[in-house]
C-alpha cells in the first residue's frame, strides 16, 4: 500500500522559506575542516546541529575524537550521534552526512560571499556547503520537523551520524564506526548516505557502486645529492630518465593499462548489464562540458560510462623531487618519486593488483639496465564497493524518487571513492544506499557551489518519502 | 727570456696575512644577488672593490645597469670597470670576475658562519664567496699591490670588469660588454677569466672549452581544469600520460640520445684528441666521490671525460603543473610542462638542434594518437665555446702554472656553461682563457664553500706570473 505522503509534502512546501533560513544559518558558519584556525567554527557547526536536533526532540551526543593526528593540541571536531525515535515496531535506519566544508574565499573567484547564502532569480542557492553537505544533512532535520508540524507519525527510528572532518580524510571516523557498530548503531537495518550528486541535472539517480583506489609511488634514486646537468650530464645515470621511462610504460593515451594481470581480474560484462547503460540520462555533451574539452577517450555514452564505473583506470599524478616550478633549472634530480593510482573494480583484489603492479614495474626497470635504485610501493588503498540495487533499501528509494520526481531513477555507480560507504557496509553488515540530493552542476569543492532550491525542497520530500517506503518494504 | 718573478713571489708570501684579511672583509659583505633585500649589500660590495682599486691607483667607474628586469624600482648592482696602467708599449689584458655570491645561511648546514671567514688548521678558508668568486677577484688586486710594495714594474695594462649579478643570470652584463667592446675594452688583446675550478685537487688546469645548452619545454594540455581521477579516470585522455611517454622517449639510461640529427652534428674524434685524455689528472674515484654514488654510465676515465666535455647529453629536469608535493593526491593535471635540456658541443648548431628536437617530439606525439594539445619550444639557449689552447694567451698561462706549481697544467674543457665567456669572445674577437684558482672540492654554490690558503696565495702568484709571461709572448 502506497504511504500517505500528501500532508508531509504540503508541509514541506509551506515551510520551504524556513528550511532555506535554516540552511542560511548553517552556511554562515565557516566550518572549514582543512584549516586548523577554523576549528572553532567547525565545532560551532557541530553544536548548531546538535541544538537543532535536540529542539526536535532527538537524543544527541557530541562524541570527541581526540587530537588530530600530527596536530598535538588541536582537537578533532566531535561526531554528532543522534537518535530520533525508539519504537521496537519500526525499522531503524542509519543516515550519514558531514557538517564540515571545503575552504572558500571570495577572492578565489566567487561571484558572491561564499558564507552568505545567496539565492538568485533561477532559484540557485549559492554558498559553501549548500550542496556538500549541509543541504542534505539539514534535509533529514527538515523532514522530521515537517512530520511534527503536520502531526504525522515518523515512519522509522532514525539514527544519525554527522561528522566534521569529511573534507580532510574523515580523520577518526572509521574507528568510531567500527566501535559503535554493535552499540550505538546496533539496531540499524540499513544505511543511507546523502553526499553525492545526480549524474546530470534533470534525472535523479540512486548510486550502488564506487570504484576503489590503489595509490602507488615509484622511487628512483642514484646520486647522493642533486647534480648540475652541465657538470654531470652524460656521465651519470639519471633517476629522471629511468622514472619517465617507467611512468611512460604504464598506460597508453587511450587509457589501456599496460600492466598484465589487471584487466584479467575484472568481472566480465553480462548481457543483462549491457542493456543498463542505454537508458541512463547522460550524453557525450555532458562529459565534454565537465571536461571543458573534447579530449575524451571514447565517442559514445556507453563506453564512457563503463570506463568510468566498471573498468579500472590508471592515472599518473606527478613527480616529487624533480624541478616543478615555472622557468628553467638545469638540475639532475638525485631522487624522484613518481605517483600514480589504479582505480579498481569488481573483482579486483588489492593485494593481487599490488603484486601485478610491482612485478611489472620491477621487470620494466630491470630492462633498463640501470645502476640506480628503484623502489615501488603502495601509499594507500581502498576497496571498490558495489551494493545490491535489488535490496529493499534501494527499492524503497526508487519508489520515493518516482513519487517525488515522477520518474524512475537511474541506477548509477561512480568512478571515485567515498571510503565511509565501505566502512559502514563492513562494520554494520547492512545494505548501504547513496541517495543524492543535488545535481551534477552544483560545483561541490569549486567556486560558486550551489544547491538548487528545487533540489533542496524536493530533496527534503525525497528523504522523508524514502523513510516511509522503507517502513513498508517487506521484511526479508 | 723567463721573467724575473722572485721579488713578486716573496712579497706575496710576506703579505699573505694581509690578503686573507682583505678576503675576510669581502666575505663579510653578504652580496647575495638573488635576494632583492640584499641588494644594498651587493652595491656595498661593488663600492668596496672600487675603493680598494682606487687606493691602488686604478681609474675606476661604477657603471649603472638600470632596473632589474621584472623588478621595477630595484636597481641592478653596478659593474665595476677599472683600468690599471695605460702604457702603449705594454700589452693590455682584460680580466673578468664577479663580486656577488650565492645565498647562504648557517641553518642550511654550514659548520661555520658563512659570512665570517674561518680558517681551519688545514688552511681551509671557509666562507661564502671565498672561492666563487671573491678570492680570484681579489687575486688581481693583491697582485697589483705586491708589485707596488716590491717596487716592481707591472707588466701589462690591466682592464677589469667585475659584475654583481653573475649568480642571477648576469642580468644587464651582455649589453654592456657589447657596447664597450670597441670603447672601454678597445685595446684589450686577450681576456682572462678566473671563475672556475681545477678538475681535481692537486693538478692545476687551463680551460679552453665549455658545452652549450639548449633548454626545452614540452607542454601538453587537454581538459579545461585539473580533474578528479576517480570521476574522469578512464574516460579522458590525460596530459600526463602523453607527457611521460614523450619524456621517456628522449634518452636511455646510458645517456644515448634517441633524437635523430643530434649525434650527427658532433665533430668526429681525431687521433690527436684520442691521446689527450690519458694524461689528465682524473680518476673514476673522483667522479664517484662527486656523485656520492657509483651510478656512472662509463667505467673508464676517458669515456667519462669525453662524455662530459665533448659529447652532447640530454637531461630531464622535471614537470611543471603536475602534483609535486609529498603525499598522495588523486589529480589528473590539466596542463603539464616537461622540462629538459641538451648540452651542445662543436659543431652543433642551436637552430639545427632545435629543428631535430621539435621534429622528433612532434613525430612521437603524432604516434600517440592523442586529442590533447602539444607544444614544444625552446626556453633559452647558449652556444658551446672552444678556444685555441695554442694561442699565446694559453701558452703564457701554461708557463705561469709551471713556474708557480712546478707542473704542467691539464688542458681541460667543462661540461657546463659560463655564458659570459662566449660573450667576451664574440664581442672583443679576442682569445679567452679560463684560469682557475680554486680546486674541485671548494664547494662553490654548496654549504661550507672554501678556498684553500695555498690556492689563494699561489693563485695570486699565478695571476701575476701569467701577466708577466703574457708580456713576453711574441706578437703574432
Amino acid at each position: 500500500m502506497a504511504p500517505q505522503l500528501d500532508g508531509f509534502f504540503k508541509q514541506v512546501d509551506n515551510d520551504a522559506g524556513h528550511y532555506i533560513e535554516r540552511l542560511r544559518k548553517a552556511v554562515a558558519i565557516p566550518s572549514i575542516s582543512a584549516e586548523p584556525a577554523r576549528r572553532p567554527d567547525v565545532v560551532r557547526m557541530g553544536e548548531f546541529l546538535a541544538d537543532e536536533l535536540k529542539a526536535l526532540g532527538a537524543s544527541v551526543e557530541l562524541r570527541p575524537l581526540g587530537d588530530q593526528p600530527g596536530h598535538p593540541g588541536l582537537e578533532l571536531p566531535p561526531v554528532v550521534l543522534a537518535r530520533y525515535g525508539n519504537d521496537k515496531n519500526k525499522r531503524t535506519i542509519l543516515v550519514y552526512g558531514h557538517y564540515d566544508v571545503q575552504p572558500a574565499e571570495k577572492s578565489d573567484g566567487w561571484a558572491t560571499e561564499p558564507f552568505d547564502l545567496t539565492v538568485d532569480d533561477k532559484g540557485r542557492m549559492f554558498g559553501r556547503g549548500a550542496t556538500d553537505d549541509k543541504g542534505p544533512v539539514l534535509g533529514w532535520l527538515n523532514a522530521i520537523e515537517a512530520h511534527q508540524k503536520a502531526g504525522l507519525d515518523f515512519p522509522v527510528n532514525l539514527l544519525m551520524c554527522f561528522e566534521g572532518m569529511e573534507e580532510y580524510g574523515s580523520e577518526g571516523l572509521d574507528d568510531l564506526i567500527v566501535a559503535e557498530a554493535k552499540k550505538y548503531f546496533a539496531d540499524a537495518e540499513a544505511v543511507c548516505i546523502s553526499d553525492n550528486y545526480w549524474l546530470g541535472t534533470e534525472k535523479p539517480c540512486l548510486t550502488y557502486g564506487l570504484r576503489g583506489c590503489n595509490y602507488y609511488s615509484i622511487e628512483v634514486s642514484g646520486p647522493g645529492a642533486d647534480l648540475h646537468s652541465g657538470v654531470f650530464g652524460g656521465t651519470a645515470q639519471e633517476p629522471m630518465t629511468d622514472l619517465t621511462r617507467l611512468l611512460g610504460s604504464l598506460v597508453d593515451t587511450n587509457g589501456k593499462i599496460q600492466i598484465p594481470g589487471i584487466m584479467e581480474q575484472v568481472s566480465p560484462v553480462t548481457p543483462e548489464e549491457e542493456s543498463l547503460y542505454d537508458n541512463i540520462s547522460f550524453t557525450m555533451n555532458d562529459i565534454h562540458e565537465s571536461l571543458g574539452s573534447k579530449t575524451t577517450i571514447f565517442d559514445d555514452k556507453k563506453s564512457t560510462l563503463m570506463a568510468r564505473w566498471r573498468f579500472p583506470s590508471l592515472s599518473i599524478h606527478g613527480i616529487e623531487g624533480a624541478f616543478s616550478a615555472p622557468g628553467a633549472k638545469t638540475v639532475i634530480p638525485a631522487k624522484v618519486i613518481g605517483k600514480f593510482s589504479v582505480r579498481t573494480v569488481p573483482n579486483m583484489g588489492i593485494e593481487k593488483t599490488n603484486q601485478a603492479v610491482f612485478k611489472y614495474i620491477e621487470e620494466q626497470f630491470a630492462k633498463l639496465g640501470s645502476k640506480n635504485t628503484m623502489k615501488v610501493y603502495e601509499q594507500h588503498s581502498g576497496k571498490w564497493w558495489v551494493a545490491s540495487p535489488k535490496h529493499w533499501n534501494f527499492s524503497a528509494a526508487a519508489k520515493a524518487v518516482e513519487r517525488v520526481w515522477g520518474t524512475q531513477p537511474d541506477f548509477t555507480r561512480e568512478g571515485g571513492s567515498i571510503p565511509v560507504t565501505l566502512t559502514f557496509e563492513q562494520a554494520t553488515g547492512k545494505n548501504v544506499l547513496l541517495l543524492p540530493m543535488g545535481s551534477s552542476t552544483d560545483g561541490a569543492h569549486s567556486i560558486n557551489e550551489k544547491l538548487d532550491k528545487r533540489n533542496y525542497v524536493e530533496g527534503i520530500k525525497l528523504l522523508g518519502a524514502y523513510l516511509h517506503y522503507v517502513a513498508e518494504e517487506p521484511k526479508v
